[in-house]
């Protein structure tokens, strides 16, 4: 197997070069491509899974000791959701090198997050495969590096800023229910609602439940401010 | 800090010896010892439920690469769920080591799976933070031997006896269909059914999609044996 233009690119983009081009190709073909039967990235990206969760939590565990384990799978969560995934996948151009089948290439297979975020887990198998955890490391800090200054920023304040808030007060602490969860299984929504022991509520929805819990926060911070303007 | 007696008999039963005892004791706090505040051993089961998926994915990949992705994920989350843990933990005696509140204590903590299972995980942290990944993964590997021996015995068997009968008779592939998911996001119960062209059905439900796709499988395989009688 010889590089074309397009994956020598994708290379140069994730700084690494394979030994084995076996491993890159497989990692580059999406499951709509019939002709290669089970012999597609889905394994792959099964096992790239799960090497992008360990290097992730191990990274947030050792340089955020100070955060306790709801904080810490907060950001995780958000680091290595498919929407993440996606948006790194697309940093480096991978929809281009793609393998796929031709209907789904003409409906905009290379552009779909979800296919993106797959690929570049299977991706991250094949360096592995190719090399061993600690290249693949370096390369996954490497890629989320933008997105890693961002952790912690945003997402802790709704929460933490009610508590203050309330504490302040001398009132107990903000209780959080689980209202329902919808949708499918690969894709839920979380309804979650806020109570104050004063009875004020806030309802608050998103894709994980501990963004839910920050939506809620948010929307009670904002009608404590109205009632008090 | 020195061992004491249960200490001792868990580092033998795992077969580890700590060079840092302050990893060892963190992994056995359980969340209901209040006084210790945030320092317990949350924030390491955080990163052990991962560092046990990166193994066992990784185990599975290699040991096994015949099988398509639906596979690994079957066999893998039966070998990573907190029922599985909580076994190994009860087999390494894990339970009378714990650091636990009175109350939780007096109303059977110690006995309780998922709690047994959460403090596995930390310990798994512990192992790693104390020594490197080389030396977990031997460990984890030691204690789900009897576990991995099992790995793909019976549970794929239903889907693939269904399969191989109705290609047989020249049928189309078996469709299976999500119907609901029903109880709490840590502990959800998946309803699915399967469909084959002749437009015979039957119902699945269990702890995981894959299992329930097993159950109305097996259901339906039982029909057909009645009919064909």
């Amino acid at each position: 197997m010889k590089l074309n233009l397009n994956q020598k690119e994708l290379c140069e983009n994730l700084d690494y070069s394979f030994q084995n081009l076996d491993f890159l190709e497989q990692a580059l073909v999406h499951s709509s491509l019939k002709s290669r039967g089970a012999n597609n990235n889905q394994r792959m990206e099964f096992l790239g899974d799960r090497i992008l969760g360990f290097v992730i939590s191990d990274y947030l565990f050792t340089n955020y000791p100070e955060w306790k384990e709801g904080d810490l799978a907060l950001n995780y969560n958000s680091l290595v959701c498919k929407k993440t995934c996606g948006e790194i996948a697309e940093q480096i151009d991978l929809g281009k090198s793609l393998i796929m089948g031709k209907s789904e290439s003409k409906h905009g297979g290379r552009l779909k997050k979800a296919i993106l975020a797959d690929a570049l887990e299977a991706l991250i198998s094949a360096v592995y495969l190719d090399s061993n955890l600690k290249t693949v490391k370096k390369l996954i800090l490497n890629l989320w590096s933008s997105k890693l200054k961002n952790v912690g920023d945003v997402e802790l304040d709704s929460k933490t800023a009610l508590q203050h808030w309330i504490q302040g007060k001398g009132g107990g602490l903000p209780i959080y229910t689980d209202l329902k969860k919808e949708g499918l299984d690969h894709d839920p929504t979380f309804h979650v609602q806020v109570k104050l022991d004063n009875g004020l509520t806030a309802n608050g929805m998103a894709k994980s439940k501990r963004y839910a819990q920050q939506k809620a926060a948010e929307k009670l911070l904002l009608e404590i401010k109205k009632i008090n303007e």
